[in-house]
């Protein structure tokens, strides 16, 4: 078997369609019977336990976090490639080093979502021209970074390289801090006199707040220590503005400079080319905001894309 | 003339458009002379100079909040109603009671906008169904607050009764600090590998920090004393949120309470009733989410709903 999902929720799900629709030997299992009847009313192979999954050469965790604690200890004599698709990576990374020192892994984070959940919204396409993160650090095996990354391009998506820790304060950026704020806001404008004045930046600004508690504490306080850090620089930014709400022209300056920023986001992608891969290299081009297109394990080269650099 | 006009952008435009549709005889005028032939060719009446709007019953100042100090002080012997259209009242107050002491005035503030702005971006929908702030205070006349709560109603507006300063507050929490926060989430994930991580949470939570920086400095630093008050208050709740994080059960308590919020905005509206009014009925209304849908100036009272109380 090439690939084997264990979850089959929105992303596992997804991750099952789609590598089944890209012609890849998978299948997948799921800790609830309904969910597992469900895959296979719809055309895909589901084992009855676990240990159905273990000569997948690549095998997928797709399940929640305060899950992993259960599952991992059975896989402790997993001979594949080992990932997940967590979207906190530390704490990941460190059960995994607990339960199944001696497998190979390479962390995984792909950043898709929707507002819907369970085997039933799981989508073949979700996955397209979207970021999936995969986790390259010191201890990182290159062939199996390689190996993952392969498949995910194979899926249609962007890969990103980073560093567990770079992952994890990046993700606080994006979008811990960007949901503990939506929650935020939703309590500062409690008051049914605001309520009914809330218009579009109120409704934009608020729309995440509307995410399972359980999904977001899974992500902000599984992520805490980073979380926390980019809190404190929130704050110190917030205050920046706050002393310069006595002027104008001040404050237009600093609005001005973030505007430039968001207008320009996402930026447009440059040419692709070929890069011959080291573990730096890979970094480097995750820290200039590049992805893999395209991997050549043979030649051990990538495709690669950096984002256009604006002119100014 | 029942209405006069002064600045046909975006929301000067949308209310001759509006105005003329429901009836009313309308003119307008615009410093911009491009701007009055556009709305000349496009069928509407426009004077050459403020002065001819002067027999206007009730005269609306659309021009930004710098503009009004050049505009305020040739209107000083007006004999109708004057209102206005600014996102932040405390001020537009102030340079009224300066330059206008002797016009009756009624501050008001329609929460509609666009991303677009100019005659060519006004809309005859633009206030339907939305919220229009008429300001409500101790020095306001009844009469004329009900002949410009009439007016907005026939334009197809929910007028909203509220004094000055709790306009100005809930504006803030509504509007001005999620601009702000929008702006300090830009900055905050200004790294390359955050941009390419961006997603949905990013993307809305910084939509509005693509806003025209004078118009993020007019409302918000024009808003300077109750936007860094809220800014102080979003900063203890960030504080509650941070110290939550090293507890997943207590953060998702946290974000449980802003979700319900969030979940149950915007509230079903309740039946319609009859409100014989008062300064102190109207601000009660108001303070409770309520607004004006019809008003019956002959009997002094008005159709309100309010918001449904959800049951827990």
């Amino acid at each position: 078997m090439d690939i084997g999902v264990v979850g089959l929720g929105l992303i596992g799900g997804s991750l099952l369609r789609r590598a089944h629709a890209a012609g890849f030997r998978v299948s997948g299992f799921d800790a609830d019977a309904a969910t597992r009847e469900a895959a296979r009313q719809a055309g895909y192979e589901v084992a009855d336990a676990l240990a159905g999954l273990a000569d997948a050469r690549l095998l997928v965790l797709a399940v929640p976090l305060p899950a992993l604690a259960t599952v991992l200890p059975e896989l402790s004599g997993y001979g594949g490639l080992l990932t997940d698709v967590t979207s906190v990576k530390e704490p990941v990374t460190r059960l995994v080093a607990r339960h199944c020192p001696s497998v190979r892994f390479v962390a995984g984070h792909p950043m898709a979502g929707k507002e819907t959940s369970g085997f039933a919204a799981a989508d073949a396409d979700l996955f397209e021209g979207r970021v999936w993160v995969a986790c390259l650090d010191e201890d990182t095996d290159l062939d199996d970074w390689l190996r993952l990354a392969e498949t995910a391009c194979a899926l249609g998506a962007r890969v990103v390289p980073a560093t567990v820790a770079e992952h994890d304060t990046a993700a606080a950026r994006i979008s811990h801090v960007p949901h503990v704020l939506a929650a935020a806001l939703s309590l500062l404008a409690a008051d049914p006199l605001s309520r009914a004045l809330g218009a579009g930046s109120f409704a934009d600004g608020t729309r995440v707040a509307q995410s399972s508690p359980e999904l977001a504490a899974a992500m902000c306080a599984g992520n805490a220590g980073p979380v926390a850090a980019e809190l404190r620089r929130l704050v110190e930014e917030l205050a920046e503005a706050g002393n310069r709400l006595g002027d104008h022209d001040a404050f237009r300056d600093w609005y001005a400079g973030a505007r430039e920023l968001r207008v320009d986001w996402p930026p447009e992608p440059g040419d692709v080319r070929r890069l011959p891969v080291t573990t730096e290299d890979l970094l480097s081009l995750g820290r200039a905001g590049g992805w893999v297109t395209e991997v050549d394990r043979g030649t051990r080269s990538v495709m690669v894309r950096q984002p256009q650099v604006s002119v100014a």
